[in-house]
């Protein structure tokens, strides 16, 4: 396979949580002290375009991330080596059903299926690695119906990408064609049916690199 | 891909909690209403014969569960419906990182780490499903050195395999090669360094249907 077809034939996708300070305080979260990561469904996977089927019952809530994907696998990457693993990126929302994380949360179930759903991954095109300079200043923008919601930059990770990719790889193979998502900036809320969303990255130029839309 | 290479072409390992009542209490777990699940990464596999690496400072507990792989795909599946998507099955060991659980449940963390280091999920080769008459009939036993750890059937399962197919179904697609562990009876523990682990999937009139051996 090309790393560019990791729609098609990805097998995993990594989730960091809680990797923005602002983000982490508006949900009352607690900074952590090393990162953690759950595992969302390849099914989840909406391409551009697509519509999000927000469950009945659930609040469905955006959080637009960086996706890293991967190109050459590996078990223990350590930090200097870990860009070589990277072949793009892609820019991607990682829904989330927060009622619904709220009650496992509380009582200490996984988070699989809040995160799981079918549509709950809206992700782009491929960005080849070459397009992009310095992964650490990237524009992250998310807006619903025209008006701005998240709006961060890659420079306010708390764990950065070669500490996730060690992190990930101390505990799992990562394989051509994952996903690693890089946690949501602030701003994350609830989309609504017949919510329209576009999504841009861009860089420290302001050079569109990517854009994502999805309905509801 | 054919079902059969399920180990190596299958994208998800769905594992179901909680689904015998001895080992829910033995847990001092309460009995779910519904059917839960987490998410494994295709990279923890061990095919039978191998050897479970335990992380430095992890307590690494056995559930030997009966595995389901799937056949034909599909969404919002019908508990009537369920069996035709089942191609066949394997017997499996859901590797889990005990301390670690214990800590990420009381944090309302993700479980995907604890149950996800390579190694986790040691497998059996694929039992057709023609060879099964009753999957609500079969025993699961696991020894360490010999002697006897776990010795299960699945008639005791809480929720049966149609309500568990229909259940992750209803949240997210399954695909040719996905496997779903359906839970562990009572009797789990510790491996430990030096054990020699072997399992039995046989059926009511105790004709062994596959065996499982890992090492540590
Ligand atoms: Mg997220
Ligand atoms: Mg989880
Ligand atoms: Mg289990």
């Amino acid at each position: 396979m090309a790393a560019a077809a990791f729609l098609k034939h990805g097998k995993k996708i990594v989730a960091i949580g809680r990797n923005y300070a602002d983000h982490v305080k508006e949900l009352n979260n607690a900074i952590p002290k090393e990162p953690f990561f759950f595992l969302k469904p390849t099914t989840s996977y909406l391409p551009s375009g697509g519509k999000v089927e927000i469950p009945r019952g659930i609040i469905a809530h955006h959080e637009v991330e960086l996706g890293l994907v991967i190109g050459k696998g590996g078990r223990d990457i350590s930090q200097s080596n870990a860009e070589s693993h990277i072949a793009g990126y892609a820019l991607a929302v990682d829904m989330t059903a927060r009622n619904l994380q709220e009650e496992v949360k509380k009582k200490g179930l996984p988070w699989s299926a809040v995160k799981g759903f079918d549509t709950f991954t809206p992700i782009s095109s491929f960005v080849p690695r070459s397009l992009v300079t310095d992964v650490h200043n990237l524009n992250l923008q998310l807006k619903i119906n025209g008006a701005v919601k998240q709006d961060g930059n890659t420079s306010d990770m708390i764990f950065k990408v070669p500490r996730l990719i060690e992190h990930i790889s101390s505990i799992m193979t990562l394989e051509e064609g994952d996903l690693i998502l890089t946690g949501t900036p602030s701003g994350i809320g609830p989309i609504k049916a017949g919510d329209e969303i576009e999504c841009l990255l861009s860089d420290s130029q302001g050079k569109e690199l990517v854009r994502l839309n999805f309905g509801t």
